[in-house]
């Protein structure tokens, strides 16, 4: 058993490898990469792909895994062999189950689908994408069917991101969520807009960089072990546990945004800088669904970094950072500033408490598509109706509505969207049971200390990397399932200080 | 034959594409990679080179090749579909040559060298390497005896790097090379050492990149398809025609480190930018061999880049970028400087006069080991009389003598020197040929301007990419086999506008 274990764990390191490299090879075209490098770098990637695909979906895993069955069952569920062999299972019956036809069919209608919004978008066209969201729907509903045996049609969706979730049950939570956002937003935009001049200063970039560098150095990312770069979008990936880059964008005149994509990303990434090293190599090393890594980036970026405390330590510095800019701004208009709340167009502009309407908002769409209850040629029509339910506001066009998402354009409908309202749900429910841990974290925050925090999520949540789902891992460290009540409770307590309530 | 011939391209830009992915991971390692990532980058390059390995050696493309063997005798020599079934068989030859139980054991056994010669260097302990380099030297002979049929038993490991070249061809050659050099070295060393103390003042980092940037942008040297990195060791690297990246090293006090190894890898880099794009993802994109690679890294480096006329011309602006440093210097005192000839024990910092007489001794050397005249323990002996005959002084030690070159260390004995005096050989007479075309050449230069050289150099040379071994490309770029006359020419009429001869 120990051989064919060995054997495995083989298969995956060459398999993992494969990946790292098409990971490195995305990371240099988005961050170095000149413009000449482009044709060829597509093929490169096609190439790693679909030689990892054909790795994973060898009959030899499948004939290991089934020889390792009796082994995996003799063994605790939690121990790292029983993991391994667990999770590795589910990853190859995912892959097995879908014809590689399909999956070249699928690929070349998302490459063609991209193409057209790419187009359709600036010109608020969404009649030309309609055929290509049609045949998305039609394609996305045919990947759900390879996986029988579902109680909604988007589960299989779901799992592909987050694995364990389901959309009753997301659905469930979602419509709690809505039910006391809604009323808040709206007691929030009754009131004066908060004036955020004051980020719109001109900031000298290596400065910026210096501030930010600071801080997530303090938060527990370790430079030794990874790097900073600029890209048109920020991001995080990774070649190995020893060596997982952040990406931000830069813009001299706004403050906020390489600031907090930096400790946005610096969340994902010390996610995954703190996974077990004895993982390297093996499926268990990553996060282990999209919205638990997206707790990680929320955590950090808005319930510390947006927090009063956190700013008390570091206005002063930023202060002095920038002392033309701000020297003469009380903490309390940049904290106001930096919490501002607008109803807005854009998801990727929208502030902490708006943002996760923009997100159910699609996750109730995806839904309705895939049931049949809605059209895709009504899809602007319904999208606009649920923007002027939850937020009082209407788009006055397809391009800053629907056609806003590259997602539904370049991807597949359903599971696109819920993990980043389930990140922010999640951010407040293991903030709360870190401090139930430890009621001193939040004094420590206000003394630009992050120790206690770091380690907890380490030994509670990092380490385990994908050994636990996501309902496992937050029975583990909560205790109960997923809750919206730490979420709401963290808005309504933090908002009443910044607004009448 | 054109589907048989459509599944050997799809097959070698497979390999092509996990090399360019190697490539990529190697340029990163050595750029930005952070410390953390080491571990897991070597095995991620080890898997990638076992890949491309295997399926260059799958038994289907020497079925294909076989096949394709009447098609390619039916077209002539030179059309690209010939010499790609030509170039591959050549390629796929060489590695079912060599079993994979010799790789292997090879491989482990300079990892093992690599280490031991890490620390005997600096310990100046060649006893410690003595077992290393004995297994070495067997295993560079049980190397070549994988390709019986050779004239001399350094042949083989020759065709490694300098395809075509034989070790006779090269001996007669570099005999020759010898005999003129070594008076030419006496009748300059016995005058008084150039002062250089111009080149060792304080330049500003980013002004010296300013400055070679503009140099090599006017060579020819694509940015929108390479970039230019920073590096322990200057290297050129590339994953694709359309990106071939290099690397400099900088030193505040030393102006001549990284302009003249950016000039040195964009003459390499040149070369590559310039193959015919229809050769992109096949084995005839890149260089045909070691020494006509370094042929365009010394044409531009030092035939460009150290003449009267370039620094005619760019002087007054190097004096622009540096007026503190520079303001007062004159151009006959900076151009003595950055042609000063002096003997001394290190390959890497020689000058072009006694650099290949560092090279042949390295050559000849190898050549005795291989021939069994020189007994390992024997060869610091060897290298310190070899040494005092050339350059007319002796190593005191062998860390700055025969342990100073890392190749026989980590690689094989035999076909590791040759190519960088071949090299500075063809530079000259590959820029006579030009001059020959374009008689304005040298005038041009002196006006900053290099179109005409750089487009002969595309036409006559990059262009063809590997389609012709190195033989044949001399043949057909000078009318004539390699000859020493142009370089010695070269050499005699430039020294001695700098010193009495």
């Amino acid at each position: 058993m120990e051989n064919k274990l060995q054997e495995l764990k083989a298969r995956l390191a060459e398999i993992n490898d494969l990946n790292s490299a098409a990971a490195l090879l995305g990371w240099d075209q988005m961050t170095k990469m000149p413009p000449g490098g482009a044709v060829a770098r597509g093929r490169q990637l096609a190439t790693l792909g679909r030689l990892a695909h054909e790795k994973l979906v060898d009959p030899a895993i499948g004939r290991l895994l089934d020889d390792l069955r009796p082994y995996e069952q003799s063994l605790p569920y939690d121990t790292d062999q029983a993991s391994l062999i667990r999770v590795a299972r589910r990853e190859y019956e995912k892959a097995v189950q879908v014809p590689p036809e399909f999956v070249a069919r699928l690929s070349i209608h998302q490459t063609e689908s991209y193409e057209v919004w790419t187009k359709a978008r600036p010109a608020n066209d969404f009649s030309a994408v309609i055929p290509m969201l049609e045949k998305t729907l039609s394609l996305s509903r045919e990947l759900a069917d390879f996986f029988p045996g579902y109680d909604h049609i988007a589960d299989p969706l779901i799992d592909f991101s987050d694995y364990g979730m389901k959309a009753a049950s997301v659905r469930a939570v979602f419509d709690q969520l809505r039910a006391q956002l809604v009323p808040l937003v709206r007691a929030i935009t009754v009131q004066p807009v908060a004036d955020d001049a004051c980020l719109r200063r001109s900031f000298p970039l290596e400065r910026q960089e210096a501030f930010f560098t600071n801080i997530i150095q303090a938060f527990g990312y370790d430079f030794g072990r990874g790097r900073c770069d600029i890209s048109p979008h920020p991001f995080t990936t990774g070649f190995s546990i020893g060596d997982i880059r952040i990406t931000v964008r830069f813009q001299e005149d706004n403050l906020s945004e390489a600031l907090f994509s930096a400790l946005h990303e610096a969340g994902h990434a010390m996610y995954e800088q703190g996974v077990d090293p004895a993982y390297e190599g093996t499926v268990l090393a990553g996060g282990t669904s999209a919205g638990v890594h997206e707790s990680q980036s929320r955590l950090w970026e808005n319930i510390v970094g947006r927090s009063r405390g956190f700013w008390q330590f570091y206005y002063p510095e930023l202060q002095k950072t920038f002392p033309e800019q701000l020297g003469s701004v009380p903490l309390d208009t940049f904290y106001r500033a930096v919490n501002k709340v607008q109803r807005s167009l854009i998801r990727t502009d929208a502030d902490e408490v708006t943002y996760n309407l923009h997100v159910m908002l699609r996750f109730g769409l995806e839904l309705d598509l895939l049931e049949g209850k809605l059209a895709v040629r009504d899809l602007p029509e319904a999208w606009r109706a649920r923007f002027e339910a939850d937020l009082g506001i209407v788009p006055p066009d397809d391009r800053d509505g629907v056609l806003q998402d590259v997602h539904w354009y370049d991807g597949i409908i359903g599971g696109a969207f819920q993990g980043y309202t389930l990140g922010n749900i999640l951010s407040a429910q293991f903030y709360q049971a870190a401090l139930q841990a430890h009621p001193a974290i939040s004094d420590e925050i206000a003394q630009g200390k992050f120790d206690t925090l770091h380690s907890w999520l380490v030994d509670n949540i990092y380490k385990h990397g994908s050994k636990y789902t996501a309902p496992e891992l937050i029975e583990r460290v909560t205790g109960g399932p997923l809750s919206v009540s730490p979420y709401i409770d963290y808005l309504r307590v933090k908002y009443a200080g910044l607004y009448a309530l």
